[in-house]
């Protein structure tokens, strides 16, 4: 895969990134997306959600901090985006954790099209109907083979969906990604999941005809970053600077001589 | 214009800011106020925005994640400062983006008066009342003179207007200061057009009786800190944080050697 | 004290603490519960929370941004956190500053048995009832006698004061400790205090049973990374990061060398 070409897609079209996401992590989700080139923007209000999703090239939804009124606004959101044909990416953090995190995310499914799914393991189990529960926000155990989770999910829901950790699998119905870079200390800072959800959507508004790819690629880029930052960070905190920085200035070379992408 | 006096007034007097902001930059508004020496407060609550307005100094109202009940907490919070004769700026953050981002500015703007009316050029220009689109939250074309717009809605809402970009004006109905300080880096930073509508905030809060002038000088002094950020940093995230160490140091000969405001 | 036995509970036993907190701080919040090696969550949906209360090891209030809606959804975690009997940690932020503030206050203490009451010394001063005035969220002027203070709402709450400033006092019906680490850096900082409040909740969600000692080993522990910091540091937000990286690094050594808790 030519993992650089969709980072150049993204600094040359520079697109719109509209996100309905939590109160946590929002700046950090809006900051990667710009520190990748493209051009972010946080609105969730019913009555503008439609029009903001219509001038967007993809859309976000993260439910850390869902509300049942936001997801009233997630699901406007997500329709106008179907209706311009736009990729939606549902991060699905904290599923399996509360009976109504799992409602609600089915309520989102059930609603929309969602393009990409994507959350930690014990996440994307509960959602493809595992009984497995979530530690907060935090992966629980998860018995059954990933790869086979995800590839029941994306059939189930016709879509991609992104399982993150040690490895992350990138699968829909017709074939899998595995990315293998990335680092531990990502776990220790608060928002990596959610910061690698914007820039899935970042890549995937750049590349909105090869989705699964772009995924891919994007969280191949992040995670290329997270291996230069952790060589120079002394903590979680000072990792997370060097992580924004690098997503910044990653050049042709880093990522060809980094990239571990394979199916 | 000697605009470390403004800087010093701030340090001095340590004004309460209070705002009613967005979810995204909302700590960053905090801390850029603080690293100034003045006091943010951030609370939007209907039943407590008049008491806090009550004991601020300034009030900063930024419409970045908007909602129709934070706008009318934004409304009373306005009175409020208006019956105790503290300034109110208004970062018309979207502005141009979506229809209900633009009725609610104009509601904003008719409810009370607001002292100063604060964007980037196609925000100021759309509520100037011409006919131009914003790119999320980023400046989208605008035609026409800049220096007249701002004249103009200065004008037509008795207030100060600024409009940041590559240079920044600040012009009431007598005059015009142009802010010739900044790097283009901060265009890669999400939040330092909010912030700098804080330090407008922060530096009307110590010099209410100058309003046009104080927001010149917060405006310059914020450039020059990150003018002297860009020599340090690797790329926006390490940016940010030497920008926001930079306010806190910022020293009279820092200010005088690089100041850059003309009329 | 072995303050250090406390830490390692925190690393051993990575509680989950659910946090209701305000929208300025929240990020730091979380992540410095995860740099001491527990797990924060976030989660405020009157549907959800005694479900995430009911998971974690310690429940952390924080009323900084409260708005009418939000107190309700903090009623009952913090019923659900009572009937689950894991500790409650309750930040006053801006108590003091309005009426609605103290009124909201009374009622999360009445409603549910609050087991820690955190504040700096004029919103803990308004709680017990004095009449003192906080600056915003910067304490105001208190005339009496904290220590007094402390141990006079231990005793009419029946349970942990905590009052925050350049002496920490850590207080119950029964004892004091004076936690005399810390730097003044720490005040030019947004967010230490709500900070202080969440690594609590870390210490007594690890150590449920000695909350009073572990909530002062907590800001013992916060205060030393803070020792370490300011001699890194440039200015606040270069604090910050070293901040919550030292709090991630901070050893058996650092602590027993550097720990300065009095009765």
């Amino acid at each position: 895969m030519d993992v650089y070409s969709f980072l150049e897609a993204v600094r040359e079209k520079s697109p719109v990134v509209h996100h309905l996401t939590n109160w946590v992590t929002i700046y950090d989700c809006a900051q990667v997306v710009k520190s990748f080139g493209a051009s972010p923007v946080m609105a969730h209000a019913a009555e503008e959600v439609a029009d903001m999703s219509g001038l967007a090239s993809a859309l976000v939804l993260n439910i850390g901090t869902l509300t049942a009124d936001f997801i009233e606004s997630m699901k406007i959101a997500a329709r106008a985006a179907n209706s311009h044909d736009i990729p939606v990416v549902l991060d699905v953090c904290g599923a399996g954790a509360t009976p109504f995190r799992d409602k609600k995310c089915l309520e989102l499914l059930d609603d929309a099209h969602i393009s990409i799914i994507k959350g930690n393991s014990s996440e994307i189990a509960r959602i493809a109907g595992h009984d497995v529960r979530t530690k907060g926000v935090d992966a629980g155990h998860v018995g059954s083979d990933l790869n086979g989770i995800a590839a029941e999910l994306a059939a189930l829901r016709q879509c991609t969906v992104v399982i993150t950790g040690k490895e992350d699998i990138v699968a829909d119905a017709h074939r899998a990604y595995i990315v293998r870079n990335g680092v531990d200390m990502m776990s220790h800072v608060v928002g990596t999941g959610c910061m690698a959800a914007s820039v899935i959507g970042a890549f995937v508004g750049a590349t909105p005809n090869d989705i699964t790819s772009a995924a891919a690629a994007g969280l191949c880029c992040f995670e290329i970053a997270s291996e230069l930052a952790v060589k120079k960070s002394r903590g979680p905190a000072s990792f997370k600077q060097y992580l924004l920085d690098y997503c910044f200035t990653l050049t042709k070379d880093d990522i060809v001589s980094m990239q571990k992408v394979g199916q």
